[in-house]
């Protein structure tokens, strides 16, 4: 007998993920490994145990085993806000008038907003234990820099972080919530870094780019003892701890004898599409199942639908390794735009080589449309979604609209990465019908594209 | 044997409750009836029904019937975010290494970031089905405005409400979910309104009070065709639906046989703590069980701890019924404060009976030591608390530390309202070391409840 669907499924504690899933290890192709920045060869272990804990350095070569075990100070954690619901959008359904069932995996229900604490709690840990006494890191829009001063802040480990300037003084309140944990946060480019105080005497006035933030923030870990990098999307590391989203939508929807027909995942870094296919993407890998999966980009910074996949700069100053990636080439400025988590110029190694193998599609989506299915979907669902989500809540939206022309049943999944709380502003300027879009040029593309490092892949 | 208590007891959709608890029903001496403004004398369903709509007006003054079936479609609501967490704070009590075991019930994981949606619902949907067009309201914080726009867009009602003007220009980002989610907001006193023109010629540059802002939401209903009513605490109608709170807490113990011993709300106009202890209170007054109850206001507005049991007006414009209530008078003016759903002078008229009978006792906390509570735990617990909520986390803190000292291993239950996400402004002042507490003398007490209106009680 079939079980009736609650609006909300929840796991039970004991059935939350004991191991984070590793796509790499099915992967027949392996994503291209990554290169130090000064000799351009393969990084080795100890190179990359230099920006990187040691053991978060392992995670990112480890290109074999599948499962990894998740430490129990870690599952513990988890238990705080975990595990998010997989929903039934049956408000949304019923307002769309369509046959397909639409299903969400939540990721908002905890005070940094989004899936961001699921890498950072694993990334402070791993901090911890190697006895540091700090990390640094970067944020633009704010999630994960918020997701890592909480987890900090449980481990009692020093947080600095150099926040993007516009959004440190587009987002006071971003900024307050990480000083509430603790937090050091920087404006950058700042007067402290070697790379930012370069990008202040060249470009007097700069409000600031991620790529920018991130080479500050590798520099100020480099000269302080005791301290190390961490990065909340990109990483192989990253998709490794973002896997418990796809494990526990997968566990979920299993429990119910749901088939997912389509999972849809919005992309800026990677993070959040990469955990929630990874063991769908896996079962397609080992020939067990077949989905529809698709990732969906800003069309202001459309890395996979209009990049290059080759080897490039993951930051501005060129101190990060470089990964072969989709990419619109590390000198690519992308427009000001208000999914600033979606904002940059490349894409995980592992979703750009799902991608390339045809596992996964993508589409790119402007925002303007974007807001606009955020604005249905907080009216019936009750959950004002962040923009970079609403990326997917646009594509879920357009797909269930389709199966209303053709009459069919679609079991359509996707990831709710967060919620808009900390976005009013944008939002504001949506309400005031003030939003525009913006897609760059062929030529201010093929400029940028033209500056990628000469590198074999 | 004992269940081993997860971090976060959710019931199932199926253990929701199907009817409100009415509390007023267990209660041997009732709460005084409310007061017909122009006459004095309690007031009639009839005169109710033309500044609330009918079923409500009905459900306010129903004193007898214990148990009111929940509406379906109002379930079906409550499945979209319901039913709410009963979490086991494990991390705060190892924070604090004592033998309590800590809970609350968490009610912020919605967009409005409160419980106030458990009666917005519910008195939108009486409004759609006594067919009206809109309802008018008044919101201080912002939480009971942002609820009723997101209930009365879920049900296409016209949704106008009058905002305080301190909080309409401090909290621009709470305004713009409400405008989100379709609601006119505007700021109070206005010039739309007799009330609002005769304070901003009174009081030129005032930046307005919830007493106010009642006066012109209910004259603004009072002068549309199909418009009613509807406010978010304080009345006998929110309490009921409020009770779902309650209801809920205790299924959750009742499943995990936890028998609270210390229950703690904070408390404004009433309707979380009322809501919360409902049940329990029930039991009390029908001698089937014992708790101690508190209920925990800000030193600088403590209409339990300081004020007077009398007949007072709710509304500075003294349009509204009167009721018989702990009250500082309806001309007493709070300072400033942080807590703004707290900042009401007065206390629902069934929460203050329990209190005058000794089954509720009340404590006063200050703004600083509120905040220093609210910090510890966010920073703990992963979430960021509305000041308001932080009443209670100060006090559950307070006995948790207590049974430190006597080793006792207490359970101690308290409401966790809301989410702190739209006060980030109070938040940097506590960060910036630059809050203060305020309260108030007793000649200023004395003066505001020597203004009370003269009526037998």
């Amino acid at each position: 007998m079939e079980k009736t669907i609650p609006y909300k499924i929840y796991l039970e504690e004991q059935e939350m993920p004991r191991q984070w899933y590793n796509v790499r290890a099915d992967m027949k192709k392996k994503p291209a490994p990554i290169l130090n920045p000064g000799t351009l060869k393969p990084i080795t272990l100890e190179e990359l145990s230099g920006i990187f804990c040691t053991e978060l350095a392992r995670q990112e070569l480890d290109d074999t085993t599948p499962f990894i075990d998740i430490p129990q100070e870690i599952r513990d954690f988890y238990k705080m806000y975990r595990p998010s619901p997989l929903v039934r959008a049956y408000c949304l359904e019923k307002k769309l008038d369509t046959p397909a069932h639409i299903y969400y995996k939540f990721e908002g229900n905890n005070t940094s907003g989004s899936h961001k604490l699921n890498s950072a709690i694993a990334q402070a840990y791993y901090a911890r234990e190697q006895g540091l006494k700090g990390v640094t890191t970067e944020t633009g829009a704010g999630q994960w820099g918020t997701a890592l001063s909480m987890a900090c802040s449980y481990f009692d480990l020093d947080c600095q972080v150099y926040m993007v300037k516009c959004s440190y003084e587009q987002k006071p309140f971003r900024r307050e919530v990480m000083r509430t944990y603790g937090a050091k946060v920087t404006p950058s480019p700042s007067m402290e870094t070697e790379v930012g105080r370069r990008m202040n005497a060249e470009f007097p006035g700069t409000t600031g780019s991620l790529g920018c933030a991130i080479s500050e923030a590798v520099e100020a870990a480099m000269g302080q003892e005791g301290y190390r990098y961490v990065l909340g999307s990109v990483l192989n590391q990253v998709l490794l701890h973002q896997s418990v989203i796809g494990l526990e939508t997968k566990a979920a929807l299993d429990k119910y004898g749901i088939k997912a027909d389509m999972i849809i995942g919005c992309a800026g870094g990677g993070s959040n599409v990469g955990g929630l296919i990874s063991p769908f993407a896996g079962e397609m890998l080992r020939g067990e199942a077949s989905y529809e999966m698709i990732a969906v980009e800003p069309a202001s910074c459309p890395s996979l639908t209009r990049g290059v996949y080759a080897y490039d700069y993951c930051d501005t100053g060129k101190v990060c390794p470089l990964a072969k990636m989709y990419t619109l080439g590390s000198g690519f400025i992308p427009s000001a735009s208000h999914a600033g988590g979606l904002r940059y110029h490349g894409m995980s190694s592992t979703v750009s080589e799902l991608y390339d193998q045809g596992l996964l599609k993508a589409r790119s989506v402007e925002q303007t449309s974007v807001f606009q299915a955020a604005q249905t979907f907080a009216r019936v669902e009750g959950i004002l979604p962040a923009p970079e989500s609403s990326h997917a809540i646009k594509v879920a939206i357009d797909e269930a609209m389709k199966c209303r022309e053709t009459g069919e049943a679609k079991n359509i999944v996707f990831g709710l990465t967060g919620t808009g709380y900390f976005d009013m502003f944008a939002y504001q300027r949506f309400n005031d019908g003030e939003m525009q879009d913006y897609i760059p040029s062929e030529e201010d593309l093929a400029k940028a594209i033209a500056r990628l490092p000469k590198v074999e892949a």
